[in-house]
């Protein structure tokens, strides 16, 4: 038999309400996603508005201002930093636009998003909605950027030469910061042709990624 | 003589907390930008933390959590639809990504966005924020898809024809609609290749502007 739970002090409750914290996110290993757009595989547990909880209880738990029909918590998994695309962040603090990457990482190229130190936690409320369902088809891998193996590109708003003139061929690293922040030194650059102002990182992210999907050899 | 504002009674403050309802933005033909970051030309009035106004009375009719140290209130502007780029929204209702979109076409393409009916309010906090600047540079318009000229591609998962097989020549309008959201039907489709699910509408919009900015024909 199973049953509605009824009070705040349910210890799902707790740890949904925890997993807001990046300590207790890092302490548990463990990650939250709201809605029904974001359910993945594999959950700890679900908790359906309802169904298993009270949904005044687990509005109360929700972080988003409309409250939520369904939270999961999910075990947070991370990848090697591999395959033939990688995306590494310098210093990306803002979570929604790791989440976002994410997202067009996966969706344009099928590539890992690497953290380097001082980003966001992909696996805060923010940055998991914005990453849809990619932050469980394309998890990502932490790393430092000289750990890496691969010819390294930034994307550079001083670069002289363009994404166009880019050489794709085996394997590519692109290396994005933060709007306006510092790029790691000594790095091969590369700009996107803009007319005014710049793009913020996300935006430049998914371009790049674009551009290097339609360029990299086809399979087989 | 200039006096510091001292009172949530003051006009200035009171037109700034209307101005987050659009109800109220329509009624004065106005909006409000707030942070240094967004400081644009020909303002109504600016009011500036600790020279304009007691610091404590500008964040309580801030928008961001985090208080502001500057609003500035303007006129609305709305451009005629024209340009060899037009992006046409189609009942795109999350602000964030107008004004996103208003941002990608500013700086990739110089290319003007025309709201179509159901559209988010591009002078919302919400929209004018992600714009960056671009909402004063490129300011939007209104129509309606009929009233537009011009050879209209539409950015369509379901298409065959991807945006490599676009064919720009002189005039180019883009058309998207919100993710998960019905076109207007009889259009000429192209689709963004994607490995994985879809791309929001600012990221498909980013995309397709930095295309066709690749393809427009040179000037001169």
């Amino acid at each position: 038999m199973f049953q509605v739970i009824t009070s705040a002090d349910n210890e799902k409750l707790k740890t949904i309400r925890k997993l807001q914290q990046k300590r207790w996110r890092e302490k548990l290993g463990l990650f939250s996603a709201e809605g029904e757009d974001l359910i993945g595989p594999n959950p700890e547990f679900v908790l359906r508005a309802g169904i298993d909880v009270e949904p005044e209880l687990l509005d109360a738990v929700s972080t988003l201002g409309s409250g939520t029909r369904v939270i999961g918590v999910y075990r947070q998994r991370w990848a090697d930093p591999a395959g033939d695309v990688l995306v590494y962040l310098h210093r990306v603090e803002d979570p929604g636009n790791v989440g976002t990457i994410i997202r067009s990482a996966d969706a344009l190229a099928g590539a890992t998003v690497v953290l380097g130190p001082g980003c966001a936690d992909p696996y805060s409320p923010k940055a998991v909605r914005a990453s849809m369902g990619s932050i469980f088809t394309r998890p990502p891998a932490r790393a430092t950027l000289d750990a890496l193996d691969g010819p390294k590109i930034a994307l550079d708003v001083t670069a002289e030469r363009t994404l166009r003139d880019l050489d794709v061929t085996e394997r590519v690293i692109l290396v994005l910061g933060s709007e306006r922040g510092e790029l790691p030194e000594g790095l091969e650059g590369v700009r996107i042709p803009v007319l005014a102002d710049s793009l913020n990182v996300a935006m430049a992210a998914t371009v790049a990624l674009y551009e290097v999907a339609n360029r990299m050899p086809a399979d087989g």
